[in-house]
């Protein structure tokens, strides 16, 4: 197996670009791709203040490596989300990266902050963990990144995260969500411009480049995330990927240019029906309630007494 | 396991109405969604001169006996595609299931109207056999609908049919393609009305339909379908049917609901882009040919010498 540009050894193959390539000629792949969707989608320019959502996975942690690597500045927020010696590993990577690079991370611990932390959020409310931590987390670094004015917040969604998405999406045909399933978000009332830089680049690759670039990450999947419906949506996508190699990348990059477009006007129908919630002042959808989805997971979850994650996953296994 | 109905000994299960039926519920349940699909869509009347386009399988039997039993007029035409023993058997299927129900068959063989057949016509092309068949069973279906004053093509495509055709539509985003694809196409400048009743009942169900009404049909695949995409697709979608049962039928149905009124413009503007065949006055796209498809195909397939069905399945299984 030789590498494509300098038939050295290669070090991984890549059927969707029908090649191989050895590590250094890897690393400029992601590089190129990474300027490419920030380029196509205009994320962000030299001189901005970037804010990265970090979670200590391989995808945070290689987006802002890579951020770095292409020159721009970028500092980590990390969220404290209580589950169990997961989060306390999660952190310990994500602040091991920051030090050892002499980048900035923040950390916020949902339960000091806001007196709660997932296990006990699903077990208030009900919903299942992943729910309640997609809205704690959006809100979270939505409010830090808008408090301490940062110009844009990177995620690491790659290409694997937003196919399995869109599949779900597609698969209800939700217009409002495919509406705002763009690489980019602008800025608005309440909502920072938010980017997604590793829409070209997929999962595996991203472990590629971990371990090129002799990043240290949590390998684990979370342990109340195990077996949701995110995870089967990706396994039938590699299916479909493995019989057709680029059928990922098309599927995605195919949406975002023939049909985004035509769901532009829903998209603004949508922006404008937004309020603000009384008691914190971020957006709330038009749920009847003057509190954002945030206070009131908030309001819940922190009346009930603390539950630990073991807890949440016996009960799930006996369900 | 008892029927919903009646808590009789049921003979089918069906996770998705999460419920099971003994054989006359179950009869009861297909004719009532057939009647569902009819009257939702605007597809037909009683009185309309109905033909069906019949392949000998369980589809195309089920749907003639389903509207036979409804009380529509329905003849059938069964196109001999020259596929050896695969189309002879088919034929045969059709011919019996006719004949035992005093029901008018048509039969119109390739060869011996047009000079070719599939196998050859594949060959000869260089396409595979599925594009080729496709092309050919379109043009001869409405061709003859139309000749002889038909109201309405019946065509047996079931919801796995719909699903595995819209997820492929999908991967591509090819808006024009997603236009067309509805259980209703009006008739138009060279086209005859065309319907697909069975799009609320799956594969599953219309063979369990036939068992019930004694109905024998050719169970095998087409042996040159083998491994094809659409087969592929079909099977992720089971997966992901199996995990959620309903899945299949809010994809396809909120398709309909909620994404083809946002490309009747884009369905519009391909309409009026067509233009006659100079030979047979059959509709041509726009691919700079005075020939419609069929044509081109006919003019090439009729002077290559004829190819057996084995010949091709041979080199195919070489590849």
């Amino acid at each position: 197996m030789k590498c494509r540009v300098c038939r050295g050894p290669a070090i991984i193959d890549l059927p969707r670009h029908n090649a191989n390539f050895c590590s250094e000629h890897f690393i400029q792949l992601c590089l190129r791709q990474t300027t490419k969707a920030i380029d196509d989608f205009s994320m962000m320019k030299k001189g901005d203040r970037i804010l990265v959502a970090v979670s200590g996975g391989k995808d945070s942690l290689a987006v802002w490596d890579l951020l770095s690597e292409l020159g721009f500045l970028a500092e980590g927020l990390y969220v404290g989300l209580g589950i169990g010696e997961y989060s306390e590993a999660s952190q310990q990577y994500a602040e091991t990266f920051a030090r050892d690079r002499g980048l900035t991370l923040h950390v916020v611990p949902l339960r000091t902050e806001y007196q709660f932390d997932i296990p006990t959020a699903s077990k208030a409310t009900g919903r299942v963990p992943c729910s309640a931590c997609g809205t704690s987390k959006r809100h979270v670094f939505d409010q830090f990144a808008l408090d301490n004015g940062f110009d844009v917040l990177v995620t690491g969604h790659n290409l694997d995260d937003e196919v399995a998405v869109l599949f779900g999406n597609t698969l209800r045909w939700d217009i409002g969500y495919l509406s705002r399933q763009l690489p980019v978000l602008e800025a608005r009332q309440g909502f920072p411009k938010k980017v997604k830089p590793l829409v070209r680049l997929t999962e595996r690759e991203m472990a590629a480049w971990c371990v090129v670039r002799g990043i240290d990450y949590i390998v684990d999947e979370c342990p109340l995330a195990a077996g949701n419906r995110h995870l089967a949506y990706k396994d039938v996508m590699n299916q479909v990927e493995e019989r057709s190699p680029g059928t990922k990348a098309s599927f995605y990059l195919n949406f975002i240019e023939n049909m985004a477009p035509l769901l532009v006007d829903r998209h603004e129908s949508d922006v404008s029906a937004i309020g603000s919630c009384s008691r914190c002042g971020a957006p709330t959808g038009a749920e009847g309630s003057d509190l954002c989805a945030f206070c009131r997971l908030r309001d819940r979850a922190s009346q009930h007494e603390p539950v630990s994650v073991d807890l949440l996953i016996k009960k799930k296994s006996r369900s």
